[in-house]
């Protein structure tokens, strides 16, 4: 099955094909370094998940005008036949360095440099900031779930329907599954992304049945091996009964409920109700799962107080971000022809150059970054690594289960207060000398020039 | 060109398959009334604007299983036979009657109405509700900088690269556009739906060049059809007057330059300045176009303050809907073999039966809607108008222009303070006896069941 991702090149801004006329009527193509980075992090967010780098470079080695494209091109009669034979030729064929896809970061840090002449890096902006954003904001709020359920609850994607779109949700998928979410309600992730599928049934399955209890044999007999009850379609309580009686009928075929799942109430409250009376029928094993409205907080709140909760569905505010639904991000010329580059808008005055980030670490916890020039060297760890060399991978894409992995770690690494999601200064991020010297450096050469 | 929309009917979440193979081994495929609608308003919405009928519409009409996402189910080993057989053979042949899109509506009212065997109607939820809150997000948001613009300046989507994932920025295109922009800057919305395209030049292309001289110059004499010159990427006022230059310059050569743009600093103080430059320029015509960070209370605040602003650039405000970046709406059983359903989860009691919205004008304002049963009859004009009987269209699509034209001319029927965005008691929507004894009656027949 073919990864369903919209791949039209025309997915770009006008602006993009007016500069490349530009461009090319001048001859300007020499090489330009861009890096796309976060200007400062929400209050909302104490740290950022580095996410989106395979679904880009994805995107870059498929990049090609098809022939309607051109045809499109060559009618709307405001573009050179010089940029449209530069069009009909396009390939992606510049260096990418990136952080590594679940890598934590932070305001003003590179996550991904692009090194091509400036057409080509300049061409490819909307659509890698349109899907770095997404999967940026997407792994960092499901990393704060991760963190607030803590190994006491697993987490399961159910945020398809309120996604802005069907690319948003199925990225969603992928990106909180980094971010250590299990699994996903979005069918399409199984086949294209190897995500477990999760889900079981609706209040409609409920509610067009004669009466609940039948739904629910009905339902485990058609699903013996997906066998979550959905309880709360009229009355909790009732419903916790009837999956005792439910489970009870089904143990003698062989059939064994796995969970039951609450949409809606007073959860605290309900989930130890309906603990008990499922512990009371004799189904200490069947599992209570919560949907509805969830996110970090409210799980944090839940587990906190004891909720006896083995699993969440997290939907809406998952896959929108509810709380930050878009991030300051930018993605900026740093050098062209080897010079240094800066812009000087008020409040958006970015740091010139290639750039790479040194982490320190004690203990195992994250204690301290440097931002320092590319060619530049410093204690810790460089972050930022070679990822496609002249459009070509340096390595084979990895397996998401590994990135999902080296994700998780990650973010167990953190300082406890971010951990904990807990208001906190900022992580320090210090600027090397080197790179204050060329930002000051560059600064005078564009206020004399 | 093809409407590039992800299409894959495995765009779906679990549970509709797991439900759909309980419907199909109890035979329970007797008629359904699902309907969508949207229970609460968000209390920054005071109205919302129905959107993305016609992309449901073209969804539906093309959902089929291919060989490949057969072969996925086959091999799950989860799915039955007779539920994989049934998908192969998917086609939607229901009954659709819906809101025309541009339609202004409030909570509870149905939106779309889909009446088909139970388990089609209930295959089609996950994507319906995808696809119609995010175009309503929109086309709510888009009409609230209309209303704030009142005719005094244009608008253009700005939003693509901000957008959750590339469908996302197709779809704001679309549903700005019906609520009153004027175009945008995606480019691929000009040749799938006929949206001007709008756009000019980043900062990027200033910083390029040696000089914001060269780069004004080199950009119109590459794009005489397309003269905004983006002023603010190191001094706006500076930025101002090399625009004058470059415009007499380019005069000479019968060069026009059409606008200016900024994207930073104090809107309110430079646009004035800077029209004050390009009048004592000579230079009147040329327009002043603002972007960054805007959306209806900017629009509206910069406009009633003086600021002599032709346009503006909405994007990621518009296309995130940032403040209210999700809807609770939901698509919830009305009926099942003729006999009403309702819900009684804890906030989230559904109106059972199908319904129909009868609107009252007074000199042509929007004066208040009775939600009734769809049987019955009332003063005003019904809303709901049906659009597909057994899968097919009743009329051909609508042209965007004219849905665009109907939608703007709905807008300016609001009442007063709904059209100034101010805070207001909400508009009145009652409930016909009719439907509140259905609800009634109905609610007696689940208690006693």
């Amino acid at each position: 099955m073919k990864l369903d991702i919209i791949s039209s090149p025309l997915l770009t801004d006008l602006y993009q094909l007016t500069m490349l006329q530009g461009y090319l009527d001048k001859g300007m193509t020499g090489k330009a370094v861009f890096e796309f980075f976060v200007r400062n992090l929400p209050p909302e967010r104490g740290f950022l998940v580095a996410c989106g780098l395979e679904t880009l470079l994805a995107c870059l080695e498929s990049m090609r005008f098809q022939d309607d494209e051109i045809d499109y091109l060559v009618g709307a009669g405001r573009f050179s036949g010089r940029l449209i034979d530069y069009l009909r030729g396009f390939r992606f064929s510049g260096d990418v360095y990136a952080l590594p896809e679940g890598t934590v970061f932070f305001a003003q840090e590179p996550v991904v440099r692009i090194v091509a002449p400036l057409p080509m890096a300049q061409f490819i902006e909307t659509r890698l900031i349109n899907i770095l954003q997404y999967e940026i904001l997407i792994a960092s709020k499901a990393a704060r779930c991760f963190l607030a359920a803590d190994d006491r609850a697993i987490l399961v994607d159910f945020g398809l329907r309120r996604a802005h779109g069907a690319e948003a949700g199925l990225l969603a998928a992928r990106a909180s599954y980094i971010a250590g979410f299990r699994g996903t309600s979005t069918v399409i992730a199984e086949p294209l992304l190897g995500i477990p599928g999760n889900g079981t049934m609706a209040h409609s399955f409920i509610q067009a049945h004669h009466s609940e209890l039948d739904a629910f044999i009905n339902f485990c007999r058609s699903n013996p091996g997906n066998t979550t009850l959905l309880i709360d379609t009229y009355d909790t309580l009732t419903g916790a009964a009837r999956a005792v009686t439910a489970a009870s009928l089904l143990t003698r075929e062989g059939i064994r409920v796995n969970a039951v799942r609450l949409d809606s109430g007073d959860i605290l409250t309900l989930s130890k109700a309906v603990r008990n009376i499922l512990d009371r029928g004799g189904f200490p094993k069947i599992k209570i799962f919560v949907s509805g409205n969830m996110d970090e907080f409210s799980i944090r709140d839940l587990l906190g107080r004891g909720a006896p909760i083995d699993g969440f569905g997290v939907g809406t505010k998952l896959d929108t971000s509810a709380d930050v639904p878009y991030l300051e991000c930018a993605y900026k010329l740093m050098s062209y022809e080897g010079k240094p580059r800066l812009k000087k808008s008020p409040g958006k005055v970015t740091l010139p150059g290639a750039k790479q980030i040194y982490r320190r670490m004690e203990n195992g916890i994250m204690a301290g970054d440097l931002l320092t020039i590319a060619a530049d060297s410093a204690p810790g760890t460089p972050l930022l690594k070679q990822v496609m060399a002249a459009g070509g991978r340096i390595e084979d894409p990895l397996d998401l289960n590994a990135i999902a992995a080296s994700a998780q770690h990650q973010l167990k690494a953190l300082p406890a207060h971010f951990r904990r999601l807990a208001a906190a200064p900022p992580y320090p991020v210090a600027i090397a000398p080197a790179l204050a010297d060329l930002a000051r450096e560059t600064e005078a050469a564009v206020a004399s020039g």
